[in-house]
C-alpha cells in the first residue's frame, strides 16, 4: 500500500505499520501518536478536525501519558483508527494534505514509555539461549533442565524500572562473590550484561480464576516492543537460588518507544520449531503463531562506532506467545491492559546470533575485540547497546524502530 | 488515651490504632475510611464539615478506590489527620458528637483492597522457616543456602492477582509432576497451602539509581497489613528451578482490609535476633527495627469449628523491614507509593509456630487431626483460613483485623 507521504522505502514505519506511541514536543503535551515515515501522525489533532468519524473516542484518551485508555478501546476500535490511517494516506486528494500541523517530525520530539505497565512478566523461551546458559552453568551434557520442554519457564520482574529507549542506564551496585571461599563484597558489578528479547502488550483484560486458551491468545495480544532486559550477573548468580532473579534484574529494563500492532505483522506470520515430546493439551495451537522478524544488537563504545554483535530471529523461540499465555493464566491468574510480558534472551547456536554477552563472551573468558582496539567480557561505562527489529517480504516492511541505552557509572556514596 | 466512644477494651481498632482502609455502604462509594471500635469514621464527611483543619486535602483523595493519593500527600499529613481524630475523640464535648452520620458500622460496610499495588515483593526472611524448607527439599544438614545470612532474599510476586479479605479462591490448576521418573499431568494442585506473612506498604516514591539507607528507611513505610501468600506447592515444585516461583504463588495473594499505619506501632518496638556473620554495611542499622505482634492462623473446614493451627511472633525475623527495603534498592531499583513488599512465610521452630502447612505436616508426609475427624496435610474445597495479629502492652491494644479467604473448587472447562 502506498502514501503520498514521502517515506523511504526502507523506513521502518510504513504504512502497513502504523505503530502506537507517546510523544510529546514544546508545544504539546504527551499524546497518542503514529509513526510514519520520519514523522509521527497526533492523534488528539487528528480528532480535533472531526477525522476520527464516529468512533466516539474521548479526548482525554488521546492526551495522555500511556497507551493505556486507547489500547482499553479494544481491538475494533484501533483497528479503526489504523485503517482510517492507512484511507487518508492512500488518497491522493485526502483532506489531511491540508494540515500539515497534524504531522510533527520524529527529530522534533520526545518519546515517552508507551504504556503504564502493571505487571511485567518474563520467560526463558529461547532452547538456544536455555541450552546456552545450561553449558555455561550446569552440566553441559544436560544443559536443558527436566520441565523445559514442558512448559514455558518464566518469573515476575519489576515494573517499576521499566524505562523507555534513550534513558540511560547507571551501573548497579550489589553484593558480590568473588570467590567461592570468600565473603560476599560490596560494589559495582563487574558483569554488567544485555538481553535481546522481544515483548508483548496485554491489550484487554482477563477475570482471576479464568484461563485464557491458545486459541483465544491473540485476542490478548494489542502489540510488540523490543525490549533490553539489563542484567548484572554477578549479583544475579549471587542471589538467585532458590527464588530466581531479582536485584540483578530489576535496576532496569528498557523498552522501544512505538508499540507494534499484531495486525501489522500479519504478512509475517511463520512457523515455530517441532516441539517434542508433545506438550500437554492446554499449550497445543494451530496455526501459524511465530513472527519472522530480523533482530540485531550492535554496541558503540565511547568514541567509536556502532557494531553489530548478534543477529537472530524471532521465529526461531521455542515456546510461542499463545502459549505463553495459555500458560501464564491457566492457573486463574489475571492479565491487565499494558501488562508487559518479555520472551526471554533470543539466541541461536552460533557465537554471532547469541543474544547477551554471557554467552557470546562464554562467561566472560573469550571477551570480544571492538574495532577501537578494546575488548570486552562485559560492558564497561559509557557503552552504548542498540537493539533493533524488522520484518521484511517483497517490497513490505514494518520495522520496531531501537531500543537503546547508555551506561553511566556507579553512583557513589 | 481514652475516648467518649463505646470501645470494647480488647478491640484491634483502639484510639492508639487508628488503621485507613477503603470502605464503601449502600449510600456511599469507595473512599477513605478510619476503623474504631466496631465503626468506621468516613473521612470524607469529616472533610465536609470542615474538621480535617487546613490541611486542605482535595475531596478526590478521599472519595476513592484506593488509599494511594491520600498516602502520597506524605506522613506529615497522615500523622495530622490521626491527631486531629485522637484529640477530637478523646475530648468529650467534641463536635463530632453532633454528626453521627460520620460513623458507619464496619458490619454495614464492605471493605476493598486498600492500595492500588504497582509492585509486590516477597522476602524470606524467616530463619526458621528457610531452615523448616530448606530441610524438608535440601540436605537437612545444610537446610539454609550459602547467601541466606549475607542478604534477604526475595523474588518479586504478581500484583494483579492481589485480593482483599474475604475474597473466595479458586483452586488453581497446572502441571504436576507426580513422579519423579513420568511425564507431568494436567490438573487441579493437591497441595493447596497458605502462608502466614506480614506486608509492609511503601509511603514515599524513590528515584530510580538512588538508595534508602536503613536509616532513613522508615519514611517510606506507611503501614503494615497481613498477607496470606496462597501456594500450590505441587505447582511450584515443578516449575521453580531455576528462576523462582511463578505459578505456585501468583493465583491469589490475600491482604488485610486495614493499612495499619507504622506510627501505631511505636509502642510496640523490639530488638531483633543477632545477625551473625555482620551483614556488610549497608545492611546495618541502629535502633529497634523489628515489631512485637503476635501472629495466629486459624482453619475452620466445612461445617466445623474455626481451629487454631499456628502462633508465632513477628518479631523474630531475622531480617527487617528496614534491612529489607535498604536491599532492594541498594542496586537503584525503584519503589512507588502503593508497593508491597511481604516478610516471606513467619514460622518458629515448633509444629505449633509454623506458618504453613508444608512445614506443620512435614511435606505432607504427617497430616494433621482437626476436630471434626477429618485430617488435612494441605487445604480442602471449602476450608477457611483465617490469620490475625494484635499487638498487646498493659492496656495499650492495635490489632490487624483479620485476612480469611475460603477455597472453591477449581473450574472446569
Amino acid at each position: 500500500m502506498n502514501t503520498w507521504k514521502s517515506i523511504i522505502k526502507e523506513s521502518d514505519f510504513s504504512l502497513q505499520n502504523l505503530p502506537f506511541g507517546i510523544f510529546s514536543s514544546n508545544r504539546r503535551q504527551p499524546r497518542v501518536g503514529v509513526a510514519l515515515g520520519d514523522e509521527i501522525i497526533d492523534l488528539a489533532a487528528l480528532h480535533d478536525i472531526g477525522l476520527l468519524g464516529d468512533l466516539e473516542i474521548k479526548k482525554s484518551v488521546l492526551i495522555n501519558s500511556s497507551l493505556n485508555d486507547f489500547i482499553g478501546l479494544g481491538r475494533k476500535a484501533t483497528t479503526k483508527v489504523r485503517s482510517i490511517l492507512q484511507q487518508h494516506l492512500n488518497y491522493p486528494k485526502s483532506e489531511l494534505k491540508d494540515y500539515p500541523s497534524l504531522f510533527v517530525q520524529q527529530s522534533n520530539a520526545k518519546m515517552h514509555l508507551p504504556v503504564k505497565i502493571g505487571d511485567y512478566t518474563d520467560f526463558y523461551s529461547s532452547i538456544d539461549h536455555a541450552r546456552n546458559v545450561g553449558k555455561l552453568f550446569r552440566d553441559p551434557k544436560n544443559a536443558l533442565l527436566p520441565n523445559w520442554r514442558h512448559l514455558p519457564v518464566a518469573y515476575h520482574g519489576r515494573s517499576s524500572s521499566i524505562i523507555v529507549s534513550g534513558e540511560d542506564i547507571i551501573r548497579p551496585k550489589g553484593q558480590l562473590k568473588q570467590d567461592e571461599n570468600l565473603s560476599p563484597v560490596f560494589g559495582p558489578t563487574q558483569r554488567l550484561d544485555f538481553e535481546l528479547e522481544m515483548g508483548f502488550i496485554i491489550g484487554k483484560d482477563s477475570q482471576m480464576g479464568s484461563s485464557i486458551t491458545t486459541a483465544e491468545a491473540e485476542d490478548y495480544i494489542f502489540g510488540l516492543v523490543l525490549v533490553n532486559d539489563w542484567s548484572a550477573r554477578d549479583i544475579q548468580k549471587w542471589e538467585y537460588i532458590p527464588l530466581g532473579p531479582f536485584l540483578g534484574k530489576n535496576f532496569a529494563t528498557s523498552i522501544s518507544p512505538w508499540v507494534i500492532p499484531l495486525e501489522s505483522l500479519e504478512p509475517f506470520r511463520a512457523n515455530g520449531p517441532k516441539q517434542a515430546p508433545a506438550v500437554l493439551p492446554y499449550l497445543q495451537y494451530k496455526g501459524k503463531r511465530s513472527f519472522d522478524i530480523s533482530l540485531e544488537v550492535a554496541i558503540e563504545a565511547e568514541g567509536g562506532e556502532e557494531e553489530i554483535l548478534c543477529q537472530v530471529n524471532f521465529k526461531s523461540m521455542y515456546w510461542n506467545m499463545s502459549q505463553q499465555l495459555a500458560h501464564h493464566t491457566i492457573n486463574g491468574c489475571p492479565v491487565r491492559v499494558g501488562d508487559l510480558m518479555a520472551s526471554g534472551t533470543i539466541s541461536g547456536k552460533t557465537r554471532k546470533t547469541m543474544g547477551s554477552l554471557l554467552e557470546i563472551t562464554q562467561g566472560g573468558n573469550k571477551p570480544i575485540k571492538l574495532s577501537n582496539g578494546t575488548s570486552r567480557a562485559f560492558l564497561q561505562d559509557y557503552d552504548k547497546v542498540i537493539m533493533r527489529g524488522k520484518c521484511a517480504k517483497k517490497e513490505l516492511r514494518v520495522g520496531f524502530g531501537e531500543v537503546r541505552g547508555k551506561i553511566l557509572p556507579a553512583n557513589l556514596f
